[in-house]
């Protein structure tokens, strides 16, 4: 029998202890301070905003996505190509921006028109430093009717645009291509209504999650969506992606708990379907375009969304499994016991764990495991919520489902386990040049692809991983390796796309198309519905002025 | 201090009983049975599916929705006017039926042409029985590829299809207006797949909802919805219309819960996006156009839809409530304190009551109320659920928002309960003539619309009564008459919508447009979004053959 380190780290642990029955290995307090030793990005972000401050004078600026991820310097980014030297892709007839289309900005948005080439380099390149594009002109506008505006103004104009949140999308799709407008969302972050019964937000695009999630937090609610770029990431561009991200399981999609969206359409008109209503049924659901079409409908100028109330208890247990086999068994056994409370099942293999210990000192709670997963719960009743789980961990542990865990009930602890699973991508883009797919399986098929690709790509990958969100059949798979490399590329693809096609699965669960993937859409959908995703594109926007080279494939 | 009739009909009833903290009235075994004298038409539905099996030949069908209802007789229904009499509606040019065209159709779906005026009478009359069309052709196709086939011979042909599930719909949706050819999905009533760990299930269009119920119930998962017509309503019926119903409180819209579909389009190509992923974000959701969009851009022909597990245990409580604002605070209490198992929170008002008394000799189980509300938990653990109910009822009866209480746990007693709530549309259909109206209102104004109608109508109402889904804002406003009253419905007319439209509700919270809402869609919707609608059933339906005179104003 393991020893139990009861060293008070884990509040109210003895809740969760039965003498004999299992084994729980805590933390020591030293460990715990280990894994807030490295600055994590959101840390890092919140204390950039300081910079956008000085130069925009705007208080709650959000600005500067690159320095919000720890790099070292937004100015000059040289090692980053251009886009259209590393991908094959022409520029589209629009025009191009001239001094009398600044001058046209300049009289909607007074003051807030950038053209300057250092503030202008950390919106043309992805924050994942693979892309980049070359626009001219950063425009912030704080209001849908300026949005209106100036999309008026580009639409007869025939100039391009690129819609920006946080820029924390994972396929290239928040960035320009060439030197489309760049529209940013930065500057629309109010919170315009909450109704404190039916938890009911309305509030621009451009507020970002985690401000929203502290806001309505204060009011005993909760976002039904958090992610790991929360500290960047604004909920219109969550919303445009169709974010998915760790409360799914427990809150579902974003398409259900979107009640109304602004809207500016190519043209400048202004969509309003900012109803905040659980239910309305009077016609087409207009709203479900927009929802994760990645900017290339209409702008998202503002969203009403559904709070779930505040769980009045959470508890995060981490787990170590001996194969994956067990994981599945796991989470088979957390949804029958856990039920209603179920609000997470993450997984993640040994080499993720190395990978966060190698680059963010990141301690393993846990004795090394084949597998990790992380069960977290949230319930309306601690003692009911503990009771469920300690259930569960006991009937785990006992019938060696799970070799070793460790538990946490306060909200310290909870984040210092969240932060394991959570800062797996940075640490993976910290290991080298990344190549990333996200995934949709069936569950029992979703580790099968990792180890295939071990084999077929051998030393040429430095590390090939999977983890993700294993209740949604939701596998992040990443590949590592020193610098982009076009023989690896050409090993990768298309053949994750086939492997996943012939699964039926999906090659995009959650981080959308963007520019990267927009020509790997016919391994997920019928050419039938392909082609009509093309007509909604040409009547929504008919001179193709939004989010150009993005979601859909060119038309032949 | 009331009396507690300690019967036994309550299974467990002592878990629930603190020594004079709460009052529970129950019901005793004779007044039980009395809830179940009078056959519910969902109980008549199933005597009378011989009468199809007889004259079709097949095993499942679920025909003759007018018999489901417990009317008399489905042949002759003279007293129902033809709606082109009553509204005012021309006809389109669309071609009429030839005998070129049942021969045509007779070659797709061999035997499967009905012509019989008496067997279409029932699909002509919608079951409100305020309508009537004059179809000369029902055509009842068992595969997606045969209806692919009936839509490019009707495409083709320009000839008008109305598609018909259940013909459960309270707006007119689905019955003919004139002579539009009938395209029923009652034969297309196949499970596809069930996923048992996912809970997800596959299954055609026209499968019967109860029918699904007790099916995946066999597998421990319940339909993430539910509604009083389950008895005769189809899946994709349901999925078209974008049913709300009882579960939707807890389980969400379908716009979540449905992860795919298969649809056949107005010109005949079947669009297959029928996966059963969780999370798919590759390009567009085109599924979500054809949710709510009543049949008017696509015939849906498959279903792929997330079940959740089954609940280990279902307590209901019905609860009697001094006023409406104390059903309010019941509300809000029921949402803080039972959190994740609340399920459902339905209202009625007395006059409700009173009415299923009346037709269907239902008995009250509590002391007469002005306002009674049905609370319903749902969770995975028997003792836990009873235990945080009890604290509930406990603190609702002792600060007096409770008047008198009674709870079941077990199956049987559960449905009697919710009958009382579920049977009230049957209640009012006895009652004469219902002007129905189905709004979302912000939750705490619900009620004064129908305070503000009583005054009104004054003696030209016969009775006008609140109920429904309280904890989604959704009211269920009924007005009846000896008969249908012009008078009556300009009084009605625009004042309702106009009402709502003031409190930025919804003109139809849950039922849809269909037929006689179609002309109201501006009280919810700018001109700019009704519009949009417009424009995307011209790019999927451009000759408008599918379900015309539905859902969208006709076009100045």
């Amino acid at each position: 029998m393991r020893l139990l380190r009861a060293c008070g780290v884990f509040f109210r642990l003895s809740l969760f202890f039965r003498a004999g029955a299992m084994v729980l290995h805590l933390v020591p307090r030293c460990s715990a301070r280990l894994l807030w030793a490295s600055p994590g990005w959101r840390r890092t972000y919140t204390q950039g905003t300081s910079v956008g401050q000085k130069w925009l004078g705007c208080p709650r600026d959000t600005y500067r996505p690159l320095a919000c991820r720890g790099r070292s310097s937004v100015s000059g980014s040289p090692e980053v190509m251009l886009t259209p030297e590393r991908y094959p892709v022409q520029r589209l007839p629009f025009s191009t921006v001239s001094e009398e289309d600044l001058a046209a900005f300049e009289r909607i948005i007074p003051g807030r028109v950038i053209t300057d080439p250092e503030q202008l380099e950390a919106c043309n390149v992805d924050w994942l430093r693979a892309l980049r594009g070359c626009s001219k002109v950063l425009l912030r506008p704080q209001t849908s009717e300026e949005v209106s505006q100036i999309l008026r103004h580009c639409h007869k104009r025939n100039l391009a645009v690129n819609p920006q949140g946080g820029n924390t999308g994972m396929v290239g799709g928040s960035v320009p291509v060439f030197d489309e407008v760049i529209l940013s969302t930065a500057l629309m972050n109010q919170v315009i209504s909450f109704h404190d019964v039916s938890g009911i937000l309305v509030c621009q695009a451009g507020c970002v999650l985690e401000e929203l999630s502290h806001y309505v937090q204060e009011r005993d609610f909760i976002m039904p969506l958090d992610l790991g770029a929360k500290g960047s990431c604004h909920i219109g561009g969550n919303v445009a992606t169709n974010a998915g991200g760790l409360r799914f399981l427990r809150y579902g999609s974003l398409r259900g708990t979107v009640l109304g969206l602004e809207v500016v359409l190519a043209d400048g008109t202004i969509l309003n379907c900012l109803t905040s209503l659980r239910k309305d049924n009077t016609g087409y659901d207009l709203k479900q375009l927009f929802i994760g079409s990645e900017g290339t409908l209409g702008i998202i100028t503002a969203v009403s969304i559904l709070c779930p109330p505040r769980p009045k208890a959470v508890n995060v247990a981490f787990l170590g499994c001996p194969g994956f086999t067990e994981v599945l068994q796991t989470f088979s056994t957390c949804k029958g016991m856990l039920g209603e409370i179920l609000s997470a099942f993450e997984f993640m293999d040994s080499e993720c764990m190395q990978l966060v210990g190698q680059h963010l000192h990141l301690t393993n709670p846990v004795q090394e495991s084949p597998f990790y997963v992380l069960v977290e719960t949230s319930g309306s009743c601690a003692g009911h919520d503990a009771e469920k789980l300690t259930n569960v961990l006991e009937k785990v542990l006992n019938s060696g489902l799970v070799s070793d865990g460790t538990m946490a009930t306060d909200q310290r602890k909870v984040q210092m386990l969240w932060a394991l699973r959570e800062r797996i991508t940075e640490a993976l883009s910290r290991d080298g040049y990344v190549f990333k797919y996200d995934i949709s399986l069936p569950v029992e098929r979703l580790y099968d692809l990792v180890i295939d690709l071990r084999t077929r790509l051998g030393p040429r990958a430095k590390h090939v991983v999977g983890y993700g969100h294993l209740g949604d059949g939701n596998l992040h798979l990443n590949v590592t390796a020193e610098a982009f490399s076009q023989e690896l590329l050409t090993a990768l693809e298309p053949y994750v796309y086939a492997w996943t096609a012939e699964q039926r699965g999906s090659v995009s669960a959650e981080h959308g198309l963007g520019f990267k993937k927009k020509n790997v859409l016919g391994y997920s959908k019928p050419p039938v519905a392909v082609k009509l995703m093309q007509q909604l594109k040409a009547l929504l926007d008919p001179k193709g002025i939004l989010n150009p080279y993005k979601t859909l494939p060119a038309q032949a």
